[in-house]
């Protein structure tokens, strides 16, 4: 039995370590999905799917996963009645989507994918948001990532960019705000 | 002499109706666009094109119109310069588009096409919103939308749909806010 | 040594001309960017690429200047971590980025590209909002524009578009908002 | 039961009429969708979709045709897996598709979408290319269109733009071989 | 020492596992990329993303790799110029590239990332073409693949998909050729 | 008067210069428009807008070019209809194409476009072809390209990318035929 947990991941912490075991205890086999893949260097999305993907496999190297995790990063879609098809697109065979985020009940539902709810996903958002609220504010934000995705995060110094980011009044040119 | 009557249907109600009413007696063929076809499944456009095709055609039976109606989803088009000349790559020759939209006549204004005022159309998008409302609040919205489009949108499971999408605070993957 | 000036010019005004003249006295060339070029017709996007060209063409003109500037287009890229990779793909050699974008500064710098603050550039975005706002408020906005380009945006009556662009509450069919 | 009848239409011509026929003979309703609907000004793809919804409208009309049809272009899709969930997205709920082409059949087959073979479509696409190449040489293709569409094509100068298109060696600018 | 290796696997065959040996001897670690990801159902691309992702998912078992590997599906890109930008925008970090193919060593080699010559990767183009033919044709193939990945070949039907792609003349309104 | 000159410039060759002389000698001004400019690392087309910008500039260095010239990189767009409205939104205001491509003409006359015929255009596309081919074959090619360009060519080593091209049988995962 194979089973899929998505996230954004901006960053990884410990909600999504754990939610991860949740989803590892309930299926043979674990997909990770690395959502809205193609965003990066906004103020909710600093990281791009190369360096969260970094951040993926450093944790699991770090805490000795012993079973088969797929890690594949996806670009979001427009046309959300298409999303499912997309998964089933690019992704290896699946059973189960681990979620309690009400879109993906719902497309997972109206395509007939089973959804097996993950206690702990519903904080996921909120404590990511958190934790780049807290990077701004200067604030102790260690203790919710694990320690390698911590030391990664040093490592490309995604304080700096988050704090950067936060500076962005109207980014003039780059910006993709309601556009292709 | 051939109008366009542009809309978004999400849903399609009795301010619609009576539009697309005014528009008839004011043309001898009409081509109804559904626009922003590739959205759905977001709070603002819960239904797919195929489904809001589907209100309109169930509707259309349903009053016993006569005259000939054309249907066709539109994608947006994020330059807007342009979209006049997509209308007139993917419909059929017309006249007059039936709109009291500022956007709308200030394109078509400039590309040359004739706009003739259509007094319901401007509170359109405010009913539309309003009935959606409605669902979330639980509040009677029956009265809204022609019979048979309170009848599929039963059918199809509308409400719960729209309930749903309310409560997605952040959609974490699908997401395509600020994206392709 | 050949530097990039970016903006969306919408309009081009007297901060953009002020630190042009920067941008030329601290270059030999200079290349003027036209960003979001692929957006026009929103209140904060209400003019073309073709026309803010034009604007940046009339304003050269009128002011004698001597030095070689190009003027080209660049769409935005929703992969921010890509867009520098962009800009070395359709413009010429460049050797510096006159800007004080955060987010310029941020992408330019991980790119090892290097970066020359413009003093003038902070308040340009703040200085084009406020002439749109004058414009839809009837208030003075002529002394905040060079006279080539204030005369320009008559001949097309740039103030009308901008007043109709105020009145669309939602645009119900061109609407790009969160979409392609 | 409704059924989709799926063609490029350049030109439509007697082939697809006999087809449209048969596909009506053995459903309720027809949905006719206009393929590679983005396509036009090529050698093979001449005709807009605009211009093919107009040729439809006018055998239909000419035609005398009673039962419910509906007419609707559709773009293209690069990832062919993907292509049954566009379909169902964009055209109201359909039972049947009438195909005898092989890549329908295996994507309606793998999507669990019923197929009937209908018998004068084998030739559909020959038959397209052999007017085109008539066209080209100059021969009488008359007797192989309908006449309400034989009249449109005059009308819009059909002939002439085929044969300006076959005279283009390599498109020089606009060319979208291989291309976005 | 991490690597890539870059393959379209339409099929994985022989050689793919004999360059996967040669790449695995020769770094630390191996990101396997699906290249062309986002084609299928198309005679030189017959299999979905999902379903190569699954061959050497099975294959990677079968064999009882130790090593870290992981494993990436990748759209291609039009611009060939930002290619490595998306490649590093995609994919953890990597150190060097296993390739033989021009096109790969001329765009990495202008983004100063290393590229290794595997031998074997040479024919292997050749080879899944010629696997292809020898499908059509029903020749003898299942020498040419690990026994892994013949039978998920054989659990999805590959062999009737290929016959049938082979029978397309033209395909009439999925065709993505020349297209977006 | 204004008028525009497209080219692909792959690479800017004598015939381009000629062209050029001519569009210069009956406009006021000209706008050079980069064509295909999202493509590169072709065997069709080698160089990236940049550097075929950078040929066009250092050209009119070398040349001692007076008058007002802009230059500009354009996408190819798949829809061909929808062609002349792109130009219209990313170019300033023009009067005339100068064009012997039946395609333009084409196009820009049903747009109602003035076109010019600049003789010499016509062998414009064989010539670069030829020179591609020449440069592969190791034959002599100097003459017939501007000293300019041939200079920058030398620069950036095109004659060992165009020979790289060659050998690149099927690229095979970067490859854009037929693809997004």
């Amino acid at each position: 039995m194979r089973g899929i947990f998505i996230g954004r991941f901006q960053p990884f912490h410990n909600g999504h370590a754990a939610a991860l075991r949740y989803g590892l205890e309930n299926s043979d086999e674990l997909i990770i999905v690395i959502g809205s893949a193609q965003k990066n260097h906004e103020l909710d999305n600093p990281f791009t799917a190369a360096e969260r993907y970094e951040m993926i496999v450093r944790f699991l190297k770090s805490d000795g996963f012993k079973r088969a995790i797929y890690i594949t990063p996806i670009d979001d879609i427009v046309n959300h009645n298409m999303w499912v098809a997309m998964l089933k697109s690019y992704l290896p065979r699946f059973d189960v989507i681990f979620s309690n985020n009400s879109l993906v009940n719902l497309l997972a539902g109206e395509a007939g994918i089973k959804v097996v709810p993950a206690p702990l996903l519903d904080r996921e958002q909120l404590m990511a948001t958190r934790i780049r609220e807290k990077i701004i504010k200067g604030e102790k934000w260690e203790h919710l990532v694990p320690k390698a995705v911590y030391d990664y995060l040093l490592e490309i110094r995604g304080e700096e960019r988050i704090k950067s980011l936060a500076k962005v009044k109207e980014d003039i040119h780059v910006n993709s705000k309601s556009s292709t």
